[in-house]
C-alpha cells in the first residue's frame, strides 16, 4: 500500500506555515505499516491542484489532502479531488447539524454552509475541532482518498480517531499497534547496536530514532485483530525495557519533564530549581506540564553573583575560588533553593551556554548540574563543546539532564553523576 | 520565473523530521520575487527521484533540490539531478581541499571525497558550516538548478549568501530587497485595513502576516541596483512606522525579546522577574538573547502563595480577599522582586494558563502582568478565554505582553495598561 500526501494551501508556498501536518500524517502513516512515497505541496489554485491528484491517483494506492476544506473561496480541495474521483458533491446532514449547532446564534452564510457538501456516499469525518469535516472514501480509478482540514488542532485528532482505522478497514490492511520507548542519556548509535538482532525483525518491528537530546524506539506489530498486535508488541517493550534499563524513562508517555511531574506527584514529592545558564528553561518546561503547581512551588533564575550570594547563600569565597561556572557553585545553589523553598529536592544549573564567554579551560557548552536532598548532593559534568547547535540546545539538554537527575533520585536508580551520551562516548 | 523545491529525505517521509527547509527556502524565493509552485518531497529512492526531477524540469523555471548532498550510500541527489540535467560530475578542487581540511588529523574516506563531486561548470556554493558544497547550474532542458545540502544550520546560510544571488544573476532578474516592520498590540485584520493602500501596490509590496500573537508587514522593492531598491523600501519602511506608531517595535529584528534586551542594555537598565503562571517563560525569553545577563540578575517562579508571601511579600490578606489571580496580587509580585533584586522594573505576571482551574469569574486565559518602576506601577489584564490554542499560547502572548511593557516603559510611549489586540477588539 503506498501513499501520497498531497498538502494545499499557498501559505506553505509563501513559507508563513510549516508543514507539520505533513510529518504527523506521515508518522502515523509509517506506524499504521503504510508507505508513503511522495509529499507534494500546491497552492490554491485549482489547476495545478487537479494536475497533482491526478497524478497521485495515478501512481498511488492511497492519496491524503490536507487543507482547504474550509468556508473561504480559495478552499477548493472538495471540489477539485471529488471531480478528478468522478464524484458529485451532497450535502451531509449530519454535518450541517453539526455547523448549525457550532454557529448557534450568530449569523451563518452559504459559504459556512459548503462545507457540509461531501462526495456522495463517502464515510465523514466528523470534526470534533472546528467546523470542516473530513471524509474518505474510493474514487472510480480505485485510488483511496482521505481528506482532512488543515489546522493542526483539527487534523491531529480527525487522523487517529477516523481516518487511519478508516483506511486500515478500507485496505482490509491488519491491524497495527505502535508502542513508543523513550529514552535518556544513551546516543543513537549505541542503541541501534544494542538493539540490532530486534531491528533486523519483521514483526514486530523496532525502529530508533533520535530528536532533542533523546532517543525513541518505536516497536510496530501487524495482526488481524489490535488485541493480537498489542499482545504481540509487549514482550518487545518489555524486552527493550529491560535491554535499556535505567535509561528508559518511559513508554508511550509525552516527554522526559511529564514523566519527572507525574512520578514527583505519585510520591508526594516537591522540587525548586535555582538556574543560571538555563534562564528559566527548566522551570518552564516543569511548568508547562498542566498539575506542575502540587510538585513545583518555587524557582529562581540567579543569573548574577549578587543574586547567588543573595537569594541562594552561595559563599562569596567560592564564588572567587572556583568561579561561577563550578561544580562547587551547582552545589551550593541546589542547597541554597532547597532550603528557601521547603522543597524535597533542589536543583542548581551554572554553565555556558554561549556564544560567548567561553575559556580553553572553562568552553562553550560546559554545564554543573546538583541535585540535593535531605542527606546528599550529586554534581553532573555537561560537557557539549564543539556542538554546531549552539546556545538554544546547550540550555535544553542541561535541563533535560536535569529532569532525568530528579526522575533517577526519586526512583533510587544511581547513575546520577553521569551525563547524557557518558555511555556512548567512554 | 516559476520555481518547484523538491526536498529529498526519506526521514522527512518516516515523519521525523520537520520540513523546516522547504518553508525557509520558500519565504527567501518569495521575497526575492520567484514564484514558488510547487514543493515535491521524495524519499532516498533514485528512480522515483528522477521521475520528480524531470517532471519539475518540464513544468518549472527553476529548480531546487534540499537534501542528499552528503557522503552516505542513500545521498544520491548530485548524481540523479546531474544526469537528468545532462550534466557530468567533475571533482571540484576547493571543495576537496575544504573538505580535507575539515578532516584534518582524522581519516577522510572515499565516501567524504564523493561529496566534492559537482556537475561540470556549475556555480559552488562554499559550506561556511559542514562539507557538502551545494551548487548552481543551467541543465541542458533550459531549468535552472540549485541543490542545496538538508541540515538547516548549513543550508540557510548557504541559501542567503550564494544561491539566492546566483539565481537572481541568472535570472537576469531585478535586485530585491526586503525588510521587515514587526508589530505587536494589533491583529492581522486591523493592520491590513490600515495599510489596504500600501498592500495594493506592485512596487514596492507590502505583505502581512501573524505569528505567534505578533504581526509582520515585510515590504519588497525591485529596481535595477541593490542601492536603488533599498532606497525605494525606505519611504515606504517609514510610512508604516508612522502609521502603525508605537505598535512597531523595531524593523529588521529578530524577535521582542532581543530588541527589549537591547533597549534596556543601551539605557544601562535591568529588569527582574516574578511569574506565576508562565512558570519561568519570560525568564527563559529574556536569557534566550546572549548578552543579556547586564540586564537580567535575577527572576522568581512563585508557583505558589506561600512563596508569593515569603520571597515577594504579596500581603497574605491581599491573597486572601482578591484570590491569587488579581490585579493586585500582580502589583505586589512586580513591587517584590523589584526591591529584592534592586533592579529597574520588577515584572509580576499572574494567571490561568489552564486548562482546568477556570471559573466563570476568572476563567482560562485571563493573566494580569504588572510592571513597577521606582515610582509607579502599570497592570495589563490579558483575556484570551474561548481561545482554542491553549496553554502554551497563553503563557506566550502573557511573556510577550509583559515584554512590550517594558518596551514601552523604557521610551515612555505610555499605552501600558492596553492589552494586545485591545485595538482591535474594541
Amino acid at each position: 500500500m503506498n501513499a501520497e500526501i498531497i498538502s494545499v494551501g499557498t501559505e506553505l508556498l509563501l513559507g508563513h506555515t510549516i508543514n507539520t501536518d505533513a510529518s504527523f500524517v506521515a508518522r502515523e502513516l509509517s506506524a499504521a505499516g503504510i508507505n508513503l512515497l511522495y509529499n507534494c505541496t500546491v497552492g490554491d489554485n485549482p489547476e495545478r491542484l487537479k494536475d497533482a491528484v491526478e497524478t497521485a491517483m495515478h501512481r498511488s494506492d492511497i492519496l491524503i489532502t490536507t487543507g482547504g476544506l474550509g468556508p473561504t473561496g480559495d478552499d477548493l480541495t472538495k471540489e477539485t479531488v471529488a471531480s478528478c474521483a468522478g464524484k458529485k458533491l451532497v450535502m451531509d446532514k449530519t454535518s450541517m447539524e453539526h455547523i448549525e449547532k457550532y454557529f448557534a446564534g450568530r449569523s451563518l452564510g452559504e459559504t459556512q454552509k459548503k462545507q457540509a457538501m461531501l462526495p456522495e456516499g463517502c464515510t465523514v469525518f466528523p470534526n470534533d475541532i472546528g467546523t470542516a469535516p473530513g471524509c474518505g472514501f474510493r474514487a472510480e480509478s480505485g485510488c483511496l482518498v482521505a481528506m482532512l482540514p488543515g489546522p493542526p488542532s483539527e487534523l491531529f485528532p480527525m487522523l487517529k480517531k477516523y481516518a487511519i482505522p478508516f483506511l486500515l478497514k478500507s485496505t482490509s490492511q491488519a491491524s497495527i499497534v505502535s508502542r513508543m520507548v523513550h529514552v535518556f542519556g544513551l546516543g543513537e548509535g549505541y542503541v541501534a547496536e544494542q538493539i540490532s538482532d530486534l531491528c533486523a525483525k519483521e514483526n514486530p518491528t523496532c525502529a530508533t530514532y533520535a530528536k532533542d537530546g533523546e532517543m525513541f524506539v518505536r516497536v510496530t506489530a501487524r495482526a488481524e485483530s489490535h488485541e493480537k498486535a498489542a499482545a504481540m508488541c509487549g514482550p518487545v517493550v518489555e524486552g527493550l525495557k529491560k535491554r535499556l534499563g535505567e535509561f528508559c524513562y518511559g513508554v508511550d508517555v509525552d516527554s522526559l519533564e511529564e514523566t519527572v511531574v507525574h512520578l514527583l506527584a505519585k510520591k508526594c514529592l516537591t522540587v525548586a530549581t535555582a538556574e543560571s545558564c538555563t534562564g528559566g528553561l527548566l522551570a518552564k518546561r516543569i511548568t508547562d506540564i498542566p498539575g506542575s503547581s502540587s510538585v513545583f512551588h518555587m524557582g529562581a533564575v540567579t543569573y548574577s553573583n549578587d543574586v547567588k550570594m543573595q537569594l541562594l547563600g552561595v559563599p562569596e569565597d567560592v564564588l572567587a575560588r572556583y568561579g561561577a561556572v563550578s561544580p562547587q557553585v551547582a552545589k551550593f545553589m541546589a542547597q541554597g533553593i532547597r532550603r528557601r523553598s521547603g522543597a524535597d529536592f533542589g536543583i542548581g544549573i551554572t554553565g555556558l551556554a554561549g556564544p560567548d564567554g567561553g575559556t580553553p579551560e572553562k568552553p562553550v557548552g560546559l554545564v554543573y548540574i546538583a541535585l540535593s536532598d535531605c542527606n546528599d548532593i550529586w554534581v553532573r559534568e555537561m560537557h557539549r563543546s564543539g556542538c554546531s547547535k549552539g546556545r538554544s540546545y546547550i540550555r535544553f539538554l542541561a535541563a533535560s539532564n536535569a529532569l532525568d537527575m530528579i526522575r533517577r533520585r526519586v526512583l533510587n536508580l544511581g547513575g546520577m553523576e553521569n551525563a547524557a551520551y557518558s555511555r556512548e562516548k567512554s
